[in-house]
Order: C-alpha cells, then sequence, then structure tokens
C-alpha cells in the first residue's frame, strides 16, 4: 500500500498575537527544542499548515511558506478532530506492582470520551463530585492514529500513527477504586472521562522523526517536584502490540489519540491515607523525549 | 428553558424501494403498531422527515407531506449522528443476582465507540478473535440524547431526550471474563466494542408517547425462543438517575445513546460449561414495550 504522509515533521495548533483564529503550523525549531518551554516563553514561530479536505490529518494537508508568531499555544489537534482517547489500564511493569497487581494477558482497554479533550495550558476542572481528595495525574506516550485501521498486524501497526505527543490521563481514584463509589469493578470510564480530563501537548511529532517510541523517556511533575520517571520501554505492551490488538474486529479511526498507560509514581497509589491528591491551583508537567513539556494546571470547579 | 422538540412523533431511517437514499421518516402506524414487524412483511409507510441543520435530533428538523414506501428499514439514527454508546454495566436486580454481584453503590458505566453503530436487521459479525464459544446478547432499552446535557438533576434529566429505542449490547464473555484474557478487571470496552456490536431500532419513540420508561417491558429471544423478559422498574438506576449520574462534570453530547444495561437470562452467566452462546446464523430479537420488536442476525467472520 502507498502511504501518502503529511509533509508536517511536527505539528502544533495555535493562536497568532492579536487574534482569535485558531490555526495549525510547523513550528520553527531546531531537533532538541521543547515546543512548550519555547511557547511559554513567546518565543514560538510556525510555518502555517493548512489541512486538506479531510482534517490535518488527512491527505492533502501541507506545509505553507506563511510564517507566523505562536501567541498561545494549543493542544496539537483540535476538539473536532478527536474522536476518542483509547486508553490502557494496565501497562508499566512498575506501575501494575505498585496497584498490587499481577502482568495482564492483554492490553486493559478503557474510552474517555472526546469531551475529555483539553488544550494546552488549560487548567483541568475537577468537577464537584470529586473534590474529596482524589484528583490525580498520569503522565502518558500518547499516539494520534492518522488512518483507519482495523486487523492490522504488529508489523504493520506503526504505518498508521500520524505521530506521538504527551498527555495526562487525569484521574479521580475514589470513583475509580473505592468500594462505596465504584462497587465492586473499576471504574475506568467515569472516574477519568470527566470534561477536559485529557490534556495534551505540546506537539504532535510524526514517526519519521521517531522510529521507535519504545526508546523514548517519560517524566511528570507536579509544582516542579518530579513524580514519574521512567524508559517507554518499560512498557508491557508496547506501541505496536496496543494498535494491532486494539484493531482487531475493531475499527480504530483517524483521530483516535491512544494513551498508552502510566508508569509508577501516581500521586494515589496504596492505601487512602498515603495519598497525594491534585489540589487547586496545582500544575502539572509531562515531560516526553523528543515531544517536549505538556503543562497544563488544575482547578477545582 | 424553552424546548423546541422536534415534531416527529416516531422516528425511522430507511430506504425506498429502488433507491439507494437514506431518508428519515415518521413511520404511519397506530400506537400498538410494530413498526419492525410491518417493515419486514413490506407493509410500511413513512411521512418524509427533513433534517434540521444540525441534523435530525436537533432544531429544525421537521416532517413533510412526503409519502414513501419503506423498502429496507435501518437503525433509527445513522452512524454520522451517533456520537457514542454509554452503557450502564449492571442495573437490573435479576441480572445483578445472576452474575453473583451485589447492588452497586452508583451506575457502572462503560463505552462503546461510535464504530459499535449497527443497522436494524443487520447481521452483526463476530469477529475472529471472538468464536471460541463466548457471543452473547443483552437485550437493553436505550436512550437518546436530543441536546447536550451536563451536571442536569433527575428532575430536569428526560427533557434531554429525544426518544427512547431498542438495543443489543452485543458482548464477548471471554474477553469479558476469563482470567486469562481480561485479567483480573471486566474488560467491558474491548469485549464489547467490536465493530457493528450495536443494534438499535426498529424505531425511536419520543418522550412524548412514553412519559414513563419505567413502565415498559422488555424481552429478548434467539431463534424465537424468549430468553429475557423483565419490566423496566426492575432497574436499579432508573432512567433519570442515570442521565442525571452520568453528565456530572461530563457532557452528554446531542446523539449519545445510553444503554441502560440488561436483565437476567443472557446466554453465558455462572459457570462455563452452562454458557449458551450466540452461534454464527443465529437470529436475535429484542422487544421494548411501546417501541417495537429490534431483529439482528450473528454471522461469523
Amino acid at each position: 500500500m502507498t502511504l501518502s504522509r503529511p509533509t508536517w515533521k511536527r505539528l502544533i495548533r495555535f493562536t497568532p498575537p492579536n487574534s482569535t483564529a485558531v490555526l495549525y503550523g510547523e513550528p520553527v525549531v531546531g531537533d532538541d527544542s521543547d515546543v512548550g518551554r519555547l511557547a511559554d516563553a513567546g518565543r514560538l514561530t510556525a510555518r502555517v499548515v493548512e489541512p486538506g479536505p479531510q482534517g490535518v490529518l488527512g491527505e492533502g494537508t501541507c506545509v505553507t511558506d506563511r510564517t507566523e508568531s505562536v501567541d498561545k499555544l494549543l493542544a496539537p489537534i483540535g476538539p473536532a478532530d478527536v474522536i476518542e482517547f483509547k486508553c490502557i489500564g494496565l501497562n508499566y511493569r512498575k506501575h501494575i506492582i505498585e496497584a498490587g497487581r499481577s502482568l495482564p494477558p492483554f492490553p486493559s482497554l478503557f474510552i474517555k470520551p472526546g469531551t475529555a479533550h483539553a488544550e494546552y495550558g488549560q487548567p483541568v476542572p475537577i468537577p464537584k463530585c470529586a473534590q474529596e481528595g482524589e484528583a490525580d495525574y498520569e503522565g502518558e506516550l500518547c499516539v494520534v492514529i492518522g488512518r483507519d485501521a482495523k486487523d492490522v498486524s504488529k508489523e504493520d501497526a506503526l504505518s498508521y500513527v500520524a505521530g506521538y505527543t504527551a498527555g495526562d490521563d487525569v484521574s479521580t481514584r475514589k470513583w475509580q477504586r473505592l468500594k462505596e463509589r465504584a462497587g465492586g469493578v473499576p471504574q475506568w470510564c467515569f472516574s477519568k472521562g470527566f470534561d477536559n480530563f485529557a490534556p495534551l501537548g505540546p506537539v504532535l511529532v510524526s514517526p519519521e522523526l521517531i522510529a521507535n517510541p519504545a526508546a523514548l523517556r517519560l517524566k511528570t511533575s507536579v509544582n516542579g517536584e518530579l513524580r514519574q520517571d521512567t524508559s517507554v520501554a518499560d512498557l508491557v505492551f508496547d506501541v505496536p502490540t496496543i494498535i494491532s490488538f486494539l484493531s482487531q474486529g475493531t475499527t480504530l479511526r483517524r483521530g483516535t489519540v491512544i494513551m498508552t498507560g502510566t508508569p509508577g509514581g501516581v500521586g494515589c497509589a496504596g492505601p487512602e491515607e498515603k495519598w497525594r491528591p491534585l489540589k487547586d491551583g496545582d500544575e502539572v508537567q509531562v515531560w516526553v523525549e523528543g515531544v517536549g513539556t505538556l503543562r497544563h494546571g488544575i482547578t477545582y470547579e
């Protein structure tokens, strides 16, 4: 099959100064630049990317010669381009052991709805029903599907990837786990599916620049304190395995975001008295090697 | 808030004879007619419904004077109008007891993706990875959301309903439950989320005709043999409670389909040696009082 990839290598979404227009762009940066840090410092420019007829992930998308300054960085794909978030629940060996579980035989899937989309830098609202000390982060490597995938092999899986970014699978642990809230089953879809519970960014990086996602490193910090630090190679199920598995009997549509799982070091593991939940005003940063730093706040509604 | 409801009382989707055009319509039937049976007998006509600018569930949708014969009945809303399926896992007292569980303190949510949409009468494909005697039905009352709902009260909940229909939450029990497949957690999203695993129909009935969904009766049969027979009043969480709960902190978008849960009598309950899985060529019928009979086949891919 001939594969026509978009012409961008890195994709951002942003508003230019003194404008409310939302543009896509290819940031003008070196390979080692952190697009999030540069945007926060007001030092990022981009060549404007024109989406094709099927959206920015589809064919016909092209990088133009027009250059704009980035005033406000957004998530690299917009809410209209995100179908849903397919999330893997238990995937890093250390996190599974931390949760007192055994390694799963297959990837454990749950879904966040498209309404969980959140912009880069947007404070994630913790809803009134989940403010009793249970809000938590899960820094994750995220994979955006670029063309519909069904029944694909592990060998072909990476050819369906539009790009990689960083994400936070924001979670509320009492709804997820406590028997008096969740009953006897883990309530992943409700406890992690609130509006804006899936911040993404700072940039979507093409597989042309990331040939092997397992070689990346992932770090999460809260208010500057390092909490998660792992190699993606610690994944029980790597990216090709996840894509192949999720596509069995099921069409992974263009615009599906796969959140690949979180490593050890979440705030609310183990007995409740040891939890360190996210508080109103906290700032979470998720750094993925080769992608840069996603930053977002926390605000109690 | 002024609520502008669409002008239809019952909504179907269909193709007329000698045409591939997909139309919406208001079936020309009496209150006690079974739209599914009439369509199967080739005796259904409908007044054509013109969708408004935001689709058939939005404002401006109107019933025209043009009448057409129904050649092929489809699901009452199309795949482009379905956002996703928000499904309640354990909700009928008898089914919960059958599964050996205690009553949950809150509704148990899982999500089927929009790709689970299936047409009325369409054989549901059982994928190769789930053909070892585990395919199962779950007849359910389904609720289609007609306008975006967030943080709504139980009292206001029914005003967000576009209509009611019947559905089958098709399931694969080994992926859902067996430790060697699912690991230690119920795998609801994967085991129930395959393509076309959510047939809907035969008709979407306005709340103007169904004031109290709890008063309805629900029956499921396989190849003519009655398997499920219950009153919707046996729901642990009724329709207003489900809508209110799911909308806490989360926007239920227009076009969300809520599958409210299944009663006792599924094919694969209890120990595996007692399972009666769906076989290639089986026919499932789900009848909901006031809605009529949804019919679909099963085909092993």
